[in-house]
């Protein structure tokens, strides 16, 4: 068994990873920290876990108990607690958080299972894609891979309430978002730094960059994610349409088997003959993708659940993948449906 | 034409307020009072005001060149309020808050018209039924009038999220509430103090006490007010039902005919001889009820929007009463129905 | 393992018993029948499949080859199907339509787990509970069983759209039932025959009859069930309330004892000691209970999945049951929560 | 006052015409088209009404008695009606339907009042544009027109339920529909056709033309709109964004000026300083736009209710500009904001 540390335990993620981690077959949790909960049940702040755990929040946090700790902080949390905590080298860290998606000084792996399932494999610490970054990645990899992301990519992506968190406010207040529809960050949402990186890591030196325009300015030379996000008013799941100019025509047959072979061993991520629709995945850890092409250009559409495949449900998976475990290990998840 | 003052104008009610009166043919707004949002245009808080209004908040209140004031502040505050200022006596007063719905030592007319609009027509200061309460009466009046109340009351009530204000809070949340249903305040509910003094005021004698379980204790003697408040995934409206027990039955035409007879002359409140639904009342003034008889018990449904006739749409007709202007003057709304 | 048949696989309960049973450790499907839908995948169908199965739906009924079958017809067609089919003694058969649930010329047990386990582990025909009727039973079972029912109970049940089925109509088209609420089935639904039955069969002498006032008429001698269904717009569970008068005061903690003494050893029932919403259940095979007193009058709160312990998921409880499986096998579900 | 006679009055278009034209000062309904309702109230099948009027719908068309007719049909019953029946030449039309959208052999100008109101004024036959076509125009047309669009549009539009009409289907149906998210007619809806015309109407001879890809294939010389329609979860309001890309970058001061510019003298269309959320015109004949400027990027946000700017709402404003009143007369709603 598998002993799991949480930080962060009282929060949405925090939440999900406890309801995915009590029906794991090789897991056992030993601590659910979260200091202003420490000693409530985790059912009483957690839906549907009465009856499950008698779980208490903690507020200890005992390192040496655990094989694994997974970090379920608010962005940014998570590199300041290493700086004022050490945790044991031997222990495995799987960061929720943005802190470490960016290459750099350290020595956290981007842990998007499939184009990364072996570093993951062999890595300590690992940074857990982002929620929009992961639907909207599934749906471009293939291209990218082909080298055929050539021209600026029109990107949107709809988003289920809770990726914005348990904090109630103006946004996710019921009376407000209930029968509305909103955009925000528009084209300046933070996820396109890890969406350019990984375009960038996968393509062919013959396609152009992916400008990352956060850190660059619009007017660099290569091709541009135009991204932009909406508030969505339902609770779970992000739905993106991507579309792509293509340099010249391809037939919709060619692209759907582009993206068949490329997912053929991914164990989540799927190819749908037809058109989608967002509850395919709610509750699971899958990711559908389809595509339609109409002249030079394709239509991808990708979704998943943004808090299973895009925030604990990757994490588990990636946790899976670290321990040389099924990497569906206590992910067969029943699909609300409804 | 009535020159109207508002105070608490950037509330829910507030914004409420603002959206009818401005098509309101013999009423122009004075001020539209708000500290925190002075300076600041009504549509930069208040959906739906952009190219309705370049009105702004202020933070003064001349009262002296007013006709009637508005108090849309919270509950409690209009009572503290008044402690602190002096509002000339010429100016009528409607008050949207419980602060002196209950008869005392004060000069407020309880303004609910279907029983008291020769009251309203002659008074200065008026106080606001509660949209529960609003509801639930509708349903009851008949009855009580009839002194068909003589046993305990079931009375279930299904709320929007508009009911509980703008604050967000947990039970607000749009990820927890959306698509998910509870109760509270259970057979505790303030309005049941209002409820209870209407039928006890329009009781016979032959017909038992209401008993204010709130104030006295669940022992006394009288009938009791069973009140199950619900919070609905939905934004606007309180949909009921009143279960009542009869000391000998009637039939479905009696029952039916003393709320026709009850409602003849009211402006907004209609008997339907069909089934309710709730979106038949959104985004109007009116009141609709519903019967059925099953033996010695007969079956109320009262519906309202709770933002309308639940509150600022009564305050406007009590107000069309006291200036003696067509009781319908500027609440001629297009129901949203979808 | 257990080989399953599954009648009726293209409806709502159909596809819910799919989702369940490809997850259930000892079970595998033999044949998913649907006519209509003969040689699709059941994923055309059924949302959320994609990727978990390639199994096709079969115009074919091969009982030979199963241990088990699952009615998931319309009411009144399981009676009609045995008439005109035959399925081997061998073969356990488990209805989820109401045919069976009332006792008469038949052998089939009634499925509540919580009263009838001993039964159910050795049957080989099974009646599945009705949604509403498990809620209000899993609320007033503890009550009923304690000679506690002596007055008329006012039960209200606010369910979700699912439990009108997979054929669009009226009152389930998006556009009316969106942020919307009505009545229907007023003190008629059907539901209370098979309530009505348990709770005479529960009832100590000393305490009166319940009547079934769909077969009796109203003015029999014994208490009645006073119910009032409501339409929820939400897609998944049911909502119950059930206000009992006793005859002399008892406190809190009574209540509260004989609820925990009761479902001291369900599987699935718990009583929580804090309201409860709805969410707390959805995409589980749990009930949850909750009390409150007031004077002589206990108001229980309960609440389940109306698909899951509704309907499919108390069917594989039975199946487990029947089987002398583990109970929960295959229900460990995560909670959508959200 | 004008008499107005209704054809298809028991649909979702027919129903908001009454609830709009019982309001209007200016007009009385002299009769409300439906065979399968005749002899029925009106309100027995729109929401909303009952109370404000006793309208019965008739099956007969007394043409003889109105000064126009609204032909609130599906999609291409218009042209088959009018080959069926005789209209006298004085009876002004408007049909809702996009039968006569499209210029050709007849003399129905089409009612986009921010364009046309001159030809309106002076024309005896309407088209009444489409709901998505609208509300993609109000975001486009001030780019048209100063010769802006010389490069592909991307346009995203999520609309309500209620734009796919009354009868009840897969799509629309409540359990499948809430919290669900799916695109259709990706690329080839049919109000390109109309979309294209008014574009090319526009344009400076400098600027490209743009290509009807329904009608002309993909590979034409000029510019595509690439439009992806997409199902919200609400009923009410059409959400667009438009990423237009220019030549050379423009200041986002310079794109805001064009558009209040171009819509000073609009009667309901308004730009917004700020971000946009549907609710801002759900129950209101509103336009909102806003634009944000990236680079050579400019994203444009439009939002409209689809059943009143996209329909009713716009046809009861064209039939005022016909006759001579107010552009606003009967249209000054207010908004349900929640």
């Amino acid at each position: 068994m598998i002993s799991v540390g949480i930080l962060g335990a009282a929060g949405y993620t925090g939440g999900e990873l406890i309801r995915l981690l009590l029906n794991h077959p090789e897991v056992e949790i030993a601590f659910a920290n979260s200091e202003s909960n420490a000693g409530n049940k985790v059912y009483d702040v957690h839906e549907g876990l009465l009856g499950d755990t008698e779980l208490e929040f903690t507020s200890e946090m005992p390192f040496d108990k655990v094989d694994v700790v997974f970090f379920c902080f608010g962005h940014g949390k998570s590199e300041a607690f290493l700086k004022e905590h050490t945790i044991p080298a031997s222990v495995k860290i799987i960061d929720l958080a943005q802190d470490f998606r960016i290459k750099g000084d350290h020595d956290y792996v981007y842990g998007l299972p499939e184009i990364h399932r072996e570093e993951i494999a062999k890595c300590q610490h690992l940074a857990n894609p982002g929620c929009f970054a992961t639907c909207i990645q599934e749906g471009l990899l293939p291209l990218a891979k082909a080298g055929l992301l050539t021209h600026d990519i029109a990107v949107n992506a709809i988003t289920g309430s809770t990726g914005a968190g348990q904090k109630p406010g103006a946004t996710t207040h019921f009376s407000w978002r209930n029968n509305n529809f909103s955009v925000y960050k528009l084209f300046t949402h933070q996820h396109l730094h890890e969406i350019c990186q990984t375009l960038n890591e996968l393509r062919p030196s013959s396609a152009p960059r992916a400008i990352d325009t956060l850190d660059e300015g619009y007017e660099g030379d290569g091709i541009t994610v135009d991204f932009i996000p909406y508030r969505g008013d339902f609770a779970r799941g992000i739905f993106c349409t991507e579309v792509v100019t293509l340099d010249k025509p391809k037939t919709a047959e060619e692209i759907a088997q582009l993206y068949k072979d490329f997912y053929r061993d991914a164990a989540f991520t799927h190819y749908s003959d037809s058109a989608l629709d967002l509850k395919q995945v709610v509750n699971t850890n899958k990711a559908l993708v389809h595509t339609e092409v109409f002249g030079r250009k394709v239509v991808v559409t990708s979704i998943i659940d943004n808090l299973l495949k895009g925030a604990v449900g990757q994490a588990v998976q990636n946790m899976n993948i670290m321990f040389g475990l099924d990497e569906k290990a206590g992910l067969n998840l029943k699909a609300s449906a409804f």
